[in-house]
């Protein structure tokens, strides 16, 4: 199983990571919406496939024996979620969020979703607002110091949420309750909200006494 | 913008197309699992991305001009959600959700989710089940002959959702309101609810005199 790993990288090492590993997932970020939009002959697609393959029977062939996990260095002085759906450096399918904090210590993103998260015709998938409005939730609970897992997550959809225009969301702690931290957050365009969301986030077990899971 | 296109495609040619984008888009699911996981060289992965941009390029040679949009054929005898982000033929980062309909009407989808899928280590992020839920409350409405839109939805978290073992999620109508009808969904794995939700769907106004938007 993938979990919490601890790796001892130097800062050199991380940054000749992050400019390798950024660049080629972007480029897979960039074929997943041609797929989808391709027009080409079939022949054409046909020889796009056989390369496909051929490139993941390479990449394969040496790899982690699962998922990603989450990779830190020691200290905690560099935390890597590198595989995570919604911000990960190496994950094709994240748009991938870039995540900053205002001066309320509300996190914020902002980001525009292209073909690949499409529900509704020229739409953002439900799903995928709701997604990242609950990452969101855990980056507004650190931000106070606190850990969080989404207990529960109230998503209310105002109207859509356009694909190919600029989005931001934020998401902001609203109270706490002992083990309990009550968070909301939204989506808004040009326009205004889009999607609403409110939170309730639950401190782990391994933080209530101190202990890491690691 | 994209939309509702009417595509009058013969059967045979929807089953070409099926038979085309469906293996090509499940090589690229291949290849984000990849790119996630590998341990190759550097020079390899160089080599590789530079393999990816020049398919890219040839790709988009020809293309849509936004999204996939949702097809259908005349008389709506065929739909093609090709581009949906949870089930579409041709988006390589849907699982993809292959979804049937118990004796009871139940949306049901069996599936298992990959490295792409991943919150915190090895398990899905908590926002990928909410989209799987979200989508399959559309589906649970449709069996009974009614559309909906996802007005809200609230999702509770039981216990974590793992990566790589099978997975089921299940949908199903609760009532009616009006406009509104209520559902109720949840995940399961062979230990039972990992993740339950409840979503208010709102008939959208296109549907609500009869006439379509496309």
């Amino acid at each position: 199983m993938s979990e919490f790993i601890e790796e001892d990288l130097s800062p050199a090492e991380i940054a000749r990571q992050e400019q390798l590993y950024g660049p080629f997932t972007q480029s897979v970020r960039a074929l997943m919406d041609a797929v989808i939009r391709t027009e080409v002959d079939e022949e054409t697609v046909r020889a796009a496939q056989a390369a496909i393959e051929e490139l993941t029977a390479t990449l394969t062939r040496q790899q982690l024996p699962a998922s990603y996990g989450i990779r830190f260095s020691p200290g905690g002085t560099s935390i890597r979620p590198w595989g995570n759906v919604v911000m990960g450096l190496r994950n094709p399918a994240a748009p991938p969020l870039t995540i900053t904090h205002d001066e309320h210590g509300a996190a914020v993103a902002d980001f525009v979703l292209g073909a690949v998260y499409e529900g509704p015709p020229g739409l953002a998938h439900g799903g995928v607002s709701a997604m990242l409005l609950d990452h969101l939730f855990g980056h507004a609970c650190r931000a106070e110091g606190r850990h969080g897992m989404t207990g529960t997550l109230t998503v209310r959809y105002r109207r859509g949420t356009a694909l190919g225009i600029p989005l931001r969301a934020r998401a902001w702690v609203t109270g706490h309750e002992g083990v309990k931290t009550f968070v909301a957050g939204e989506i808004t365009d040009a326009d205004g909200v889009t999607v609403e969301a409110t939170g309730t986030m639950i401190l782990p077990r391994w933080a209530r006494d101190g202990t890491p899971d690691a």
